[in-house]
């Protein structure tokens, strides 16, 4: 399959079966937004509640925290977020369209290039040179462009009883001055209340690292781990839920003696690779790949990717970087809370003295949990060739997504709507609600096409009560993957789907 | 205790033993806002946890969502919180101070008052008669009032690669017109790219309603389930996390058909009820309160306040309100797309003839997951008086928090830190955690110290093991209310945890 085909046919059946809609739909869609359907929540929830296990519940030296989204402005300006975190924006003098200079298309400086005056097909044509940029506007090829400036990816708002524009009004009412002043002034009335939303979750877990350690008595080596929502107001958005204004992180930053950096960027590295691979059916589309020395941040002394093979091609799924001690030097600086761990049982390297206080180092895991979706829909989406029942040609869509992680892990289906039989496989139904595992009851259209509608959302396992279930107390179970059916005892049923996920 | 202590003493627990931390504190904190340190964090989970399995897993008839806290703003306009969603804000000419005037004291209207000047103790002393708004200034009781004016509690930031000072920048330069005018203008700037937190995860489920009803095949009466935060600029925060600017909701939409609705209404309200008094220890906090004619909000034909006996008082806990089709109506009005239901079955009341078209009447159970986490730390903070080994007089505090609650489920404690003992326990624990099950491994401190620092925190069982272990394989099982002690074999002690937490 071609990438785009395989990304629209993903889009529609994420549309069509209720997995991922357009935010504010009806109103036209809120640009790059978008909504999880009943499925799509469930997926989410379920690879979410995955790193969480392994993550958390299942180490020692890990603990969780959710911070609040917004956090005071200070935070930002001593992560750097204020000042560095930006885009160079650039708007076309030609046809009005502003854009992102570093993913423009490039052309030689002082090369020669031809364009229609204002953008518009059937315009006048025009030549021009290339600036020094070394390139043109993405949208009409115009050489003729301002400046570029830097834009802020972090969303601002204000918080307080103070309404900025009431500010704003009250501040310029009288004022006079050049462009340059007028800018300070706007600039410094919305600076008093304003907030921003974190364009990251880690922040937090430096912020907090005093009050974690403490109150949990952690000892280093020790995790911080948060999931949540963050927000980047990214001029390209694209791809689906690839890159979107508000998307969901899983982050943990693993805080270490110093020296030992290495050793655990290598643990971190391999255990999330593995994480990510456990889950998939396609293994060989993971692949771990190390920055090189110009692609580092200024903060970070070594940095690996995990890629994953998009229909597109290889690109970003987690990030696991060295971030050296920078964060929390960096927090302990602006607060002038010290911000260092005391080993008792060490000596120190310096003076050789027993006991050694430190800045930890930290080694950071950072997932998207929006773009884990995207990759376990690609990667379990799939189509069969097989013959119908009057022998025609037909295509089976099915998602081959973990059973841990599919949304619904048992359909029960009733042969026919009569007969007793949906009373029977309603019973079995909400034995599987009073259980806690998601499941549902189907008894809409022939069995095949209910075999295949769960095909199509990832139901492992479908459970068929028939007429020889009220004789002999037993359903037809049948396999997403391999289509194969196996009779199993009613009150079973519960027992064998929970064997089969857990060994999934 | 009295209402300020308790809630001072927890406020203290829950920053001493990592449940809730004041955000960004190393900065100062930021007004209101709180992080769940790593044991508040799993209490929340458990609580978010509990609500989606009764609310949607166990349900037939209810699925969930998860939409983006940025909307388009069209929503916003169609649900009336652009316009009316707002406090009335009063500035005092005294002493300054801004306030809200349906909470400032009360006063009769022309009688005179006395206040000092500048609100500053030490002050001319001044007397004035108060205005016919009937208030006075909460923090010097000046009468010399602004005019009230609304403040919208919605935070507003801007999407899109323009940034609204350069915007205003670029249209005040050249200004020139009165103050109206020029609060025009800059209102119809920062209008351009204006966009939204939500200030409730509701309006997702109505302006999702056609995508969901129809993907999922849902027939009412059927509901739509989200867990999310939310976003007010509240003037006025208080008691801890009762009342914040950000805030975590659980939201259920219930589509039912019109006439339909009071019915729906009490069987919701006596579900919500008992939901909150099975995590409970004391049931009778737990009251519904219906809302006088008075209290209705323009759009509810009726509701009713689940409430709980706060340290200050009964106060609101959740909300189950009857919605009429005031929600849908609005936006099919507003987006033109008709968002109604056709029941194939039923007749149309108005034509008699089969197949009827309508618009669902909802209900609407929301609750507060911030505000459960305070609750349900409220109902468990208990103090017994009991004597130590030296025969003192010694207080035991302890969370008794359901099992199916508590951020810990199990703590391993070896006797002794040697002979082995930590060995064992160290296995015990792994087990729990390959179980998924929330456990702690402690060695630190003596037993007793350990015993006390777990009913601190809640952890409703402690397994230790002891010399005779190592040849029984039996280990002692606390519970944390009776601190009564049994011995169980350690092949057992996963499923006697997990059948004590589910029989809970």
């Amino acid at each position: 399959m071609a990438p785009v085909e395989i990304i629209n046919k993903l889009v529609s059946l994420a549309k069509r079966r209720g997995f991922i809609f357009q935010s504010s739909e009806i109103y036209g869609g809120l640009k790059s937004a978008y909504d999880y359907g009943p499925l799509g929540t469930e997926l989410k929830r379920n690879i979410a509640q995955e790193w969480w296990r392994t993550m958390v519940t299942e180490r020692e030296d890990v603990v969780g925290i959710d911070a609040s989204i917004l956090m005071h402005p200070a935070v930002w300006k001593a992560s750097g977020h204020l000042a560095g975190f930006s885009d160079p924006l650039v708007d076309c003098m030609n046809c009005k369209e502003r854009f992102r200079a570093d993913k423009a298309p490039r052309a030689a400086p002082g090369s020669e290039v031809t364009y229609v005056k204002g953008g518009k097909s059937g315009g006048e044509k025009l030549t021009g040179r290339v600036p020094e940029g070394g390139y043109v506007c993405p949208q009409c090829g115009s050489p003729v462009l301002s400046d570029e400036r830097q834009f802020n990816l972090m969303f601002r708002t204000s918080i307080g009883p103070v309404d900025p524009i009431e500010s704003i009004v009250n501040h310029l009412i009288d004022f006079k001055g050049d462009r340059r002043a007028l800018r300070e002034k706007v600039e410094a009335v919305v600076k008093e209340s304003a907030i921003y939303l974190r364009p990251e979750t880690a922040q937090a877990m430096f912020v907090q690292f005093l009050n974690v350690q403490q109150t949990m008595s952690m000892k280093v080596p020790f995790g911080i781990a948060q999931q949540g929502k963050s927000f980047r107001n990214e001029i390209t958005t694209e791809k689906f839920i690839f890159r979107t204004c508000e998307f969901e992180q899983m982050e943990m930053e693993f805080f270490v003696e110093p020296g030992s950096q290495k050793e655990w960027l290598d643990y971190w590295c391999r255990l999330r690779l593995e994480w990510w691979k456990r889950f998939a059916n396609n293994k060989d589309k993971f692949r771990l790949r190390q920055h090189a020395a110009d692609e580092l941040a200024h903060y970070a002394d070594d940095c690996y990717d995990i890629e994953y093979e998009y229909p597109w091609g290889w690109d970003e799924l987690e990030g696991v970087a060295s971030r050296t001690d920078y964060d929390l030097k960096r927090h302990e600086e602006d607060s002038g809370t010290k911000l260092s761990y005391f080993d008792q049982q060490k000596a120190d390297p310096t003076t050789g003295k027993q006991g050694w206080r430190y800045t930890p180092y930290v080694i950071e895991p950072a997932a998207g949990l929006t773009r884990a979706v995207l990759v376990y829909l690609v990667d379990a989406y799939s189509e069969e060739s097989g013959v119908d029942a009057e022998g025609g040609e037909k295509t089976r869509v099915l998602l081959k997504l973990s059973p841990r992680l599919a949304p619904i892990k048992a359909a029960v289906l009733p042969l026919v709507k009569k007969d007793g039989l949906p009373d029977v496989a309603r019973k079995i139904v909400e034995q599987f609600y009073a259980a806690g595992i998601s499941a549902s009851y189907d008894e809409q259209q022939s069995i095949g096409k209910r075999y295949a509608r769960h095909d199509e959302i990832g139901t492992p396992y479908c459970l068929t009560v028939d007429h020889q279930t009220i004789s002999d107390n037993m359903v037809t179970i049948r396999d997403r993957d391999t289509t194969r059916q196996e009779r199993i005892a009613v009150d079973q049923a519960i027992e064998t789907v929970r064997a089969r996920i857990a060994g999934s």
